[in-house]
């Protein structure tokens, strides 16, 4: 009911705008910055529904919407508008912010309109020193009044962070107080209104302007903004929860955020894919190699063999994806209703999941889309088909929410490490009972038997890397983090397709659906035919000891 | 002399109307097409300066300039800007196939103008129905008098096609004469001006009309427009050579066309490298994992071994891809000075290149440009740096001029099946000449080692496919040819880092600008640790039976 009300929602509001949000774009003129009009009745259509609180327990006012039947749903409005999607995305994420670590004030005066789609949420984390390094977040809070902060400071890239027809935006954002620690662990988090609400319940202005907007490659509908906060030193903050622990309560929200992040890769995949699809199924051009009939009419494309394999790459890319975000949803729904190990085990599956589903996705998501666009020959690099714009708007995925290098360093150097690498222990637990389960399958035994060789020489390359770690070589240790990053979502795919190897496999055995199922067996082969082996110049490469991209003192920079 | 004229030039001409030209693209408004006005002011001054007919025989009015200066000329040129510069290797390119093919009135009445940079010349090949699959030209030629013809048809994708500040445009089109035979070897090529040169020598409206004009990802400021020839049954066109020979004239321009889009890849390429490389020499974030000093100054980001890999990387792709374009024209400008079996030598080996310099630089290319973007952060993303324009400009380079499936088709299926095989016969003995060289240098040692085992996987691949070819299964043999093209490219690019190292090694030994050549050998080094193992899985792909993306009757479509 859920999906299909999401289906019906994407048709109407969200599809229809794709191509008109990308043309218009975001304008910027006297401070005020105009978005299209179709963004504010999409985030308060959507609030109405009362989608933005779903997840939530039904203390907090939710229906306890589990993550996987909420992510089923992103997908599906991602793919139909993936700029005028994301102001929801973030408005929700804002808010639960609130709802888990701020007071019952801020929950009512703030949170509340949020989630009824009336207020804009943001994340307020970067500024122009602070990308990557969060550690040198500089904006100033200075305690003024009834737990109330004089904040100072910039902001940059935030997304939704203004437009004219929103009643207000509220930003989740980062400073440190005066006097507090220095890195990570001075920062503390804030509830920052462009309008504050005063005693008699009115809006007043909160002197956060908006210095200009960022023009991008893509997402042209949905507005990155730059913001001053407290130049006329009149903007108050609200302390959300404790001084100092903004960073660890942000993680919340990020942690979902990057979630959310591969999901929208999936997404823009999955859009480019049944695009690319349909006018491989449609455009006739050229003959088979043999026999060539000059005097025939020309075939549809899909039946040549590069264009299969062109849509076959997108298909294992976008449906495995997608598995490994279902996956993600499950342990993230499971952390809700488990306790004591249980529930221990779950959370360190999803933290170790976590890169790896913002990383695999968006990266392998952005060949996916070009591979996409290369179906439709000269076509696909015109205005005409979609493909253009989400070559253009998937480009994102991989520096929002933390780049690929930044997830990297996070899987083999948190992750991995936490626990003395339990979670990995968890992990090829799971894929060990999968590949069990696959080789019940005559057709599924091979590569279950591939499955495992690969996962032998894994553990030889994170045996070799724990080595260094343990020897204290931490900078090599680190040094291909993103090469492993690479190797492990590849084999992390194999197990999502392997996965679905063993229902299709069933499903067949019942005969339902056949070329559903079928062709789920033959992306199957094609994952491990085509994608699967690419682990091997990766084992090759992280055996070897040649410090190439180490730096070292004095030398030659390139 | 040359190549200081040319960077001169690109730094006044071509490189401040780079994101001029992007932002102010081509308008169309009643039949008329304006572009940015640099664009006939660089054609006009490049014909005067005699750029546009430099590698001409003396004979033809050129200075015999090797091709090696011309295509050293043309990286600059088009990296300082690719879409302002495309018009002049179209004009060139176009008048060259008159001078080769045409007679003498054609050469004097059309290619003269076009030499001193007055007259635009384009390629008009692409129909609505006939993209990639040429022989389905449709346009029709139709004998008037005198050696013209009616001619009338659409054609699209015309690059330079159409702008109101040439006073003439001259379209080299295919069209197939009525009654001419089915097939390619029914179509001949014409001379098809906007306007026509009557006997009083003035020129008269020739009934070729802009339909519109592309709305593309990148190139803003490059016209691609659609054609309509001879709507009032008043366009004529002036036959080139003799009858039904237009494929094989055009192939002439085709294969320089090939190997500039190769070229325009190397510099697209470049440029993203040279931008990306100046960023994070300046750009300050984060600090090194060990030892790790939360007070101390925020590095350089080109001391992270991310980053690192990301430049290297691109300078490994940048550099060999350079060195493959100067390999092409070696042979080009050998051809011109050598007889017998020196010059069918060096014409195989050229054939046998071609389609991989077209493809190697440009798919190599995107991703390179990709981690360029990267290495920006969120900034790459936005249009504050010329990354985002880059990435969107490099990524027609795969479709230009034959598809990179097409290119692998032709490299699999025609190159290296001519004369027996003998051009890869010829390639291997180069190969194998430059290993044994390599070997002669201590540090060397171990990639000639590398590339000799890896050359002898490649021959057993190569005699796999070739059985298939003998015994006839055509469709199977050519089914991966992308990926046969994507090793192949590999090991070519193995051999010119191996010939790179060498002369590094040579001038090492004088103590020669030591920073240059160490970072040669350690570019090398990571080519043949990050980037040439990616053959094992090409191999190991290619290796396998599972007939996977080959089109089988009534199997169920993806």
């Amino acid at each position: 009911m859920v999906l299909d009300a999401a289906l019906d929602f994407s048709n109407k509001e969200l599809f229809p705008y794709l191509t008109e949000m990308d043309q218009q774009g975001v304008t910027y003129s006297d401070g005020k910055v105009t978005v299209h009009p179709q963004v504010y009745k999409v985030l308060k259509k959507l609030g109405e529904a009362g989608f933005l609180n779903a997840t939530l327990s039904y203390e907090d006012g939710g229906i306890q919407l589990p993550y996987m039947v909420h992510y089923a749903t992103s997908i599906i409005h991602t793919a139909a508008n993936n700029g005028g999607i994301g102001y929801t995305g973030l408005t929700s994420g804002a808010a639960h912010l609130i709802i888990s670590f701020g007071n019952e004030e801020l929950k009512k005066t703030y949170a509340e309109s949020m989630y009824k789609g009336i207020w804009q949420g943001t994340m307020a984390l970067t500024e122009p020193g602070a990308g990557s390094s969060l550690s040198d977040i500089i904006t100033k809070a200075e305690p003024a009044t009834d737990n109330t902060y004089k904040i100072s400071g910039q902001k940059i890239f935030i997304s939704g962070g203004d437009y004219s027809d929103a009643e207000n935006i509220v930003h989740l954002t980062l400073a440190r107080i005066i006097g507090a620690p220095k890195g990570t662990r001075g920062i503390s988090l804030f509830v920052v209104p462009k309008l504050r609400v005063v005693e008699d319940g009115s809006l007043v202005n909160n002197d956060v302007i908006t210095a200009g907007v960022f023009h991008k490659m893509g997402q042209h509908g949905y507005i990155t903004a730059h913001l001053i906060m407290g130049e006329q030193n009149n903007c108050l903050g609200y302390l959300v929860g404790e001084e100092n622990m903004g960073l660890k309560y942000m993680f919340q929200m990020m942690n979902n955020a990057r979630i959310e992040v591969g999901l929208t890769g999936v997404a823009i995949a999955s859009a480019a894919y049944y695009a690319s699809l349909k006018y491989s199924q449609e455009r006739r051009q050229g003959r088979h190699p043999s026999p060539k009939k000059v005097d025939s009419e020309p075939v549809k494309i899909i039946e040549h063999a590069d264009v299969r394999r062109m849509l076959f790459m997108q298909k294992s890319i976008v449906e495995a994806s997608a598995s490994l975000v279902f996956e993600c949803a499950k342990y993230l729904d499971l952390t809700n209703v488990t306790d004591g190990e249980e529930k221990e085990h779950n959370l360190l599956l999803l933290d170790l999941l976590t890169p790896i589903v913002k990383t695999y996705p968006t990266e392998m998501g952005i060949l996916s889309v070009s591979n996409g666009l290369q179906c439709l020959g000269g076509y696909g690099y015109c205005q005409d088909f979609p493909l253009e714009q989400l070559y253009r708007d998937i480009r994102i995925t991989t520096l929002y929410e933390g780049t690929t290098g930044i997830q990297s360093l996070d899987l083999l150097g948190r992750k991995m490490m936490m626990h003395d690498g339990k979670a990995l222990k968890l992990l090829l637990k799971e894929i060990h009972t999968v590949i069990k389960e696959a080789s019940n399958f005559a057709q599924l035994t091979k590569y279950a038997d591939i499955l495992n060789a690969y996962l032998q020489e894994y553990q030889q390359v994170v045996s070799k890397l724990m080595a260094l770690a343990g020897r204290g070589k931490l900078a090599q240790f680190l040094a291909d983090a993103n090469l492993f990053m690479e190797l492990t979502g590849n084999i992390v795919l194999a197990w999502q397709w392997l996965k679905q190897g063993i229902e299709a496999s069933r499903e067949l055995e019942n005969n339902s659906l056949a070329i559903f199922y079928t062709s789920k067996i033959e992306t199957l082969k094609y994952y491990f035919t085509y994608e699967l082996p690419k682990c091997k110049g990766l084992i090759t490469t992280l055996n070897e000891n040649e410090l190439i991209t180490l730096f070292k003192d004095n030398e030659p920079l390139i």
